[in-house]
C-alpha cells in the first residue's frame, strides 16, 4: 500500500511513523509546500520520498490531509478530484463542519472520511513528530453515511494502527464540544501569557515568579497560530458560544473576589473541583485501555 | 533543634521531610487542627508527634506556619506573644502584604521573617506531601528590614535545605506579582472546569473529548477552594487588577474570532508565543541549578 501525507509536521509526521511502524503501507510520500520541512521529513525518516501533491494523491491508496483546517477546506475538493478510484482519503482537522461542507456534492464524497484524531502537542513541524502521540487517546469519525464502506474501513484500520479509540459523531455536534474542551482551552492560556507578558515588562520577573502552576496553565499558549488561527475561525460560532459562557464566569468571579464574598467562592471552586472526577475518569481509561 | 510545623498538609507536610532529611531538626512537632490529619502526619513519619499550638511553639527553635493564609494572619500574633526568645518564626502563605500588616506593631516582630515557596501541587493534605518538591524552585522572603538578623538567618538555612533559591522583595511587590504569575492562573482554570461542567451537561462527553491539553490547562482546578479563597480575598486589589486585563484581552479575542480578524488573531498568537523564551529561561536556570 502507497500512502501519501499531505502536511508532514507534528500530526502528519507523527501518523507517517505509525503507519510505517504497523507496517500498513510499503511507501509513504509526504507532500508539504514548505521545502524546508520535506526535506527534513525525509531526511527524519518519517517518509519515503517527497512529491508534489498531485503526484504523491495519483499514486496513493490512501491520501491522509494533515495541513492547517484552512489550507485542507482549499486541498480536498482537488484531492478528490484527482484520486485514484480505490484510494481513501481522510483529513485531522479539529474543525469538521466546514471542511464536510466544502466537499458535500462532490461527485467523490465517498472516497472522504472526516476525521480528528484528539492529540497533539504544543510543538510544530516535521522535528516535533514522535511515536505514541496518539496511543489510548481518542479519535473522532464524522458523517460516515456518506463514506463508502471501503474507504470507511481503510480509515478505521489507520486510527486502530494509531492504537486510538474511536467515537462517532455528526460534524456540529464535533465542532460544539471541540470548542469547549479543546479550543477554549487554547485562548484562555493564550491569553493568559498576553495577559502576564503585557502586565509584567520585564521578563526577568516573570522568570523569577513563574512557577509550576503557571507553566501547566500557560502550555497550549506556545501553539502554533498557523494551526489555530483558521480553527477559530471556522468553528467561531461555538467558540464566541464557549467564551461569552466563560467571560461571564470569570467576570461573576472577578466581581465575587472585588466584594470579599467568601462563601460564594468557595461553592465556586468546590463545583470547579469536580473536573478532577471526570479527569480520573480520562486517566482510568487511558490505564484500562493500556 | 525542635521545629513546629503549624499545618501538616502539603506544603507543611513536604518542608517536614526536607527538615528532617537535612538533619536540621533532632525533634519535629506537628500541629495540626484537624485531628485526621494530625494522626495521618505522625502515622507517615513526617513528624514525630502532635501536639496543642500552644505547647509545641513554647518549646521550639523554628516555627513554620503553613496553614491557609486566613488561618495565618490569625495565628501569628499569638505565636509571637508566646515564642520563645531565640525562636524563628516564618509563614509559607501565598500573599505576604497582610500576613506583614498583621504583626507590623507587634513587639516581638523582628522573631518573623516573612516568605512565601513558589511551589505546589493540585493536591493537599499530609497524603499529598512528598520529598523534591522545592527543589530548585524559587522562595521569596519579605521586609528582611523588620526581622532580627539571626531568625533570618535560620530561615535562609531552612531555604537552602529545601533546596531553593532566594529572591528578596517588599510584600505589595510580591503580592502584585504573585497575582499576575499565580493567582490568576488558577482562576482562569478554576472558571474553565466550571463553564466546560456546565455546558458539557453529560461528563460522558468530556471524558471522550477531553484531550491532552484540555487536563493540563484545568489541572489547576482541582486546587483546594479552602486555601485560594483566603488568597484571593487577601490580594483583592492586585487579583481583580490582573483580572480587570485578562477579561479585556480575551474579550478582545472573542470579537476577533467573532468578526474573522484573521491577521489580528495570528498577530496576538505570536505575541503569545513570547512566553514560550521565558519558559525556556525557567527550565534552562532550573537545569543549571541541578
Amino acid at each position: 500500500m502507497t500512502a501519501s501525507i499531505i502536511g508532514v509536521g507534528l500530526i502528519g509526521g507523527s501518523m507517517a511513523l505509525e503507519v510505517r511502524h504497523a507496517h500498513r503501507a510499503d511507501r509513504i510520500i509526504g507532500v508539504d509546500n514548505n521545502p524546508d520541512h520535506a526535506a527534513q521529513a525525509v531526511a527524519l525518516g518519517l517518509v519515503d520520498e517527497c512529491l508534489p501533491l498531485d503526484e504523491a494523491v495519483r499514486q496513493s491508496d490512501m491520501v491522509i490531509v494533515a495541513t492547517p483546517v484552512g489550507t485542507a477546506v482549499g486541498l480536498l475538493p482537488h484531492i478528490l478530484d484527482i484520486v485514484p478510484d480505490a484510494c481513501a482519503v481522510t483529513d485531522v482537522g479539529s474543525t469538521k463542519a466546514m471542511i464536510c461542507d466544502a466537499i458535500r456534492q462532490h461527485p467523490r464524497r465517498s472516497r472522504f472520511v472526516a476525521s480528528h484524531p484528539l492529540a497533539g502537542t504544543e510543538n510544530s513541524g516535521p522535528s516535533a513528530a514522535f511515536r505514541g502521540l496518539f496511543r489510548d487517546k481518542l479519535g473522532i469519525l464524522c458523517e460516515l453515511g456518506l463514506s463508502a464502506p471501503d474507504a470507511t474501513e481503510c480509515i478505521r484500520a489507520l486510527y486502530a494502527a494509531l492504537g486510538m479509540r474511536l467515537l462517532f459523531m455528526e460534524a456540529d455536534e464535533h465542532d460544539r464540544h471541540a470548542a469547549y474542551v479543546s479550543h477554549i482551552s487554547h485562548i484562555t492560556s493564550f491569553v493568559l501569557a498576553t495577559t502576564v507578558l503585557e502586565i509584567e515588562k520585564s521578563t526577568a520577573t516573570i522568570f523569577d515568579l513563574a512557577s509550576t502552576g503557571f507553566e501547566s496553565t500557560v502550555r497550549l499558549a506556545k501553539s502554533s497560530p498557523a494551526m489555530w488561527t483558521p480553527i477559530f475561525i471556522q468553528n467561531s460560532r461555538f467558540v464566541c458560544e464557549a467564551l461569552d459562557a466563560y467571560i461571564k464566569n470569570i467576570t461573576a468571579f472577578r466581581d465575587m473576589v472585588a466584594s470579599g464574598e467568601r462563601e460564594s467562592l468557595t461553592q465556586t471552586m468546590e463545583g470547579a473541583n469536580e473536573i478532577r472526577r471526570v479527569l480520573a475518569g480520562i486517566n482510568g481509561k487511558q490505564q484500562r485501555a493500556q
